[in-house]
């Protein structure tokens, strides 16, 4: 197995995938990681570590992605970007798997033009990790459709529960539609009509409230993009805000170094289920091959887990059984 | 100053509605409140409380609406409710305003059949407090309004603007729109249509992520009432699971009874910015009334607050300062 690491990617690049690609194949004796961006800059990185050569290998890809770049413009014109230097090389079957923390609108749109669609896929889609009282579950569309259709938003969750089962490991998972109400006939008139489409669908439960996320009421949550991308950043921004309004709590309560030491450690451990870390990425469901983004701040740990994701990926044969399901 | 409250409505009734209402009185003394719900329970409840009875009356309205029923259906079927009651007597100019926690709909239907718009608005909007690190915004619209158009999206955040001025304390109210990324020509045709007619308002300052709500980065939140009602309601849900959360740790931690109690008192302190009961109701702005709801399970002080934004709008005379700023 090949997996390719964007190694000019992220906001700590080269230095953290770099260094999760390292731990990666130190962890799984099946793996070879292809590390793709500046030639140069990666090796001046690899100095620092010793590691067997052949498990670990460059490609050179002299161009770079800013963080804030427009995804169609770079794409087009920075044929020797990491992104679609990766890319390629997934398509032309180099390598089994494409992972990034980089400019995550590129890399959807390198996918989509390189890889292109699954059999049978109207319109690819990103299903974000989400923690809950349950563990992580998925909410998809997490930006890359602002709008869905009955169509679409079957096949959404459709490959969604696909990804659920075979990567995070949960049989029979459910998924809801987040609506502003939980009876049905609630929500616009494209909620009614996705509604309606989804409730011949076994594992739909309806739909579910922004209240009901964080519990856990569902595996799958079902939105638009715009819904989505909104939630999940929103979400993101919690661990941060919570530690903010702790510390500022804690400064007029006048408590010893010890209490405030067990306070911050109570409060890691309940933060812990939002640590992005331990997941690593979000794949791109429905196209043809292995494309997973995560993270612009992504640590070596979360790199590493991307890749981890990306070999369960293909192990599973995820994309053959999303085929499958909608042929 | 005559405020009419809702003593038939939310999880408590009667007795939260009663409290608040005698607390509101006992902190103003040229409030007079108008219990407006069945008469028989509203005065079996009354006489555990000693009282101004020329500034508490009662207002019999003997049909209850349930929190699940379809609004609509309600306003139309149960004209001795008390919110149809209640929103009467405020039309008929027996009462300057009227608060409930009770069903949102039925009162945002009700006030829209009965009080009808204020000249120049187009759609009224439910705006919503939000909590922030800088306190208390707002979040319009709120889930009466699921899809926006640039005029009415305008029209929403001149009255959350004139509201945030008068009732926070807001000088120069900053609006935003929630979006998908904070360059101009993010997200759906309606929000890029909503961004440019925003754009010539002093105050709109462009885009914001879901990152950015929490932090206070804006003071008016504008989105349609899909992404409002779904990103109000996951808010509402985050002090629970955190203490959830939080409860889970510290089992896994063998502290003493002191260490446990001071945590949870940390946490109390940092989630108080999240205390809905501080604020009360959400007001219903562009009705040609004054018309505020609050949480269902609405807290006797959550209740007086009510009473008291209904008031400040009253006395600050929003209304007659949307009517300016719209005509």
């Amino acid at each position: 197995m090949i997996v390719a690491v964007d190694a000019a990617g992220g906001d700590f690049y080269p230095k953290n995938p770099v260094e999760g690609a390292l731990q990666a194949i130190e962890e799984n004796s099946e793996l070879t990681v292809l590390l793709v961006g500046p030639e140069d800059i990666i090796k001046k990185e690899l100095v620092n570590h010793s590691y067997d050569e052949k498990r670990l290998l460059v490609h050179d890809a002299p161009q770079l992605i800013g963080m804030e770049e427009s995804p169609a413009q770079a794409v087009k014109t920075k044929q020797q970007s990491s992104i679609v230097v990766g890319i390629g090389l997934h398509k032309a079957g180099k390598c089994d798997a494409f992972v990034s923390a980089g400019n995550t609108g590129a890399l959807l749109a390198a996918s989509m033009f390189i890889l292109g669609k699954l059999k049978g896929v109207l319109r690819p889609t990103i299903a974000a990790y989400y923690p809950t009282l349950k563990g992580f579950r998925l909410l998809v569309d997490a930006g890359a459709n602002l709008e869905i259709k009955p169509e679409t938003a079957v096949q959404f969750a459709k490959m969604a529960e696909i990804y659920c089962e075979q990567i995070l490991n949960i049989t029979d998972p459910k998924v809801a539609l987040l609506n502003v109400g939980e009876e049905e006939g609630k929500g616009t008139e494209t909620l009614k009509e996705v509604f309606l489409t989804l409730k011949k669908e076994d594992n739909f439960i309806g739909n579910v409230e922004g209240k009901d996320i964080l519990p856990g009421k569902a595996d799958v949550y079902l939105c638009d993009g715009l819904v989505g991308n909104i939630v999940l950043k929103f979400g993101e921004s919690i661990p941060e805000i919570l530690q903010q309004m702790m510390s500022a709590a804690i400064k007029d309560m006048n408590l010893s170094q010890n209490e405030i030491q067990n306070i911050q450690k109570v409060l890691h451990t309940a933060l812990s289920p939002f640590n992005y870390e331990n997941v690593g990425g979000i794949p791109f469901l429905g196209v043809d091959g292995v494309s997973i983004v995560g993270h612009g701040g992504s640590s070596p740990l979360a790199i590493k887990n991307m890749i981890k994701s990306a070999v369960q990926t293909v192990e599973q044969d995820v994309n053959g059984k999303i085929v499958a399901s909608l042929n």
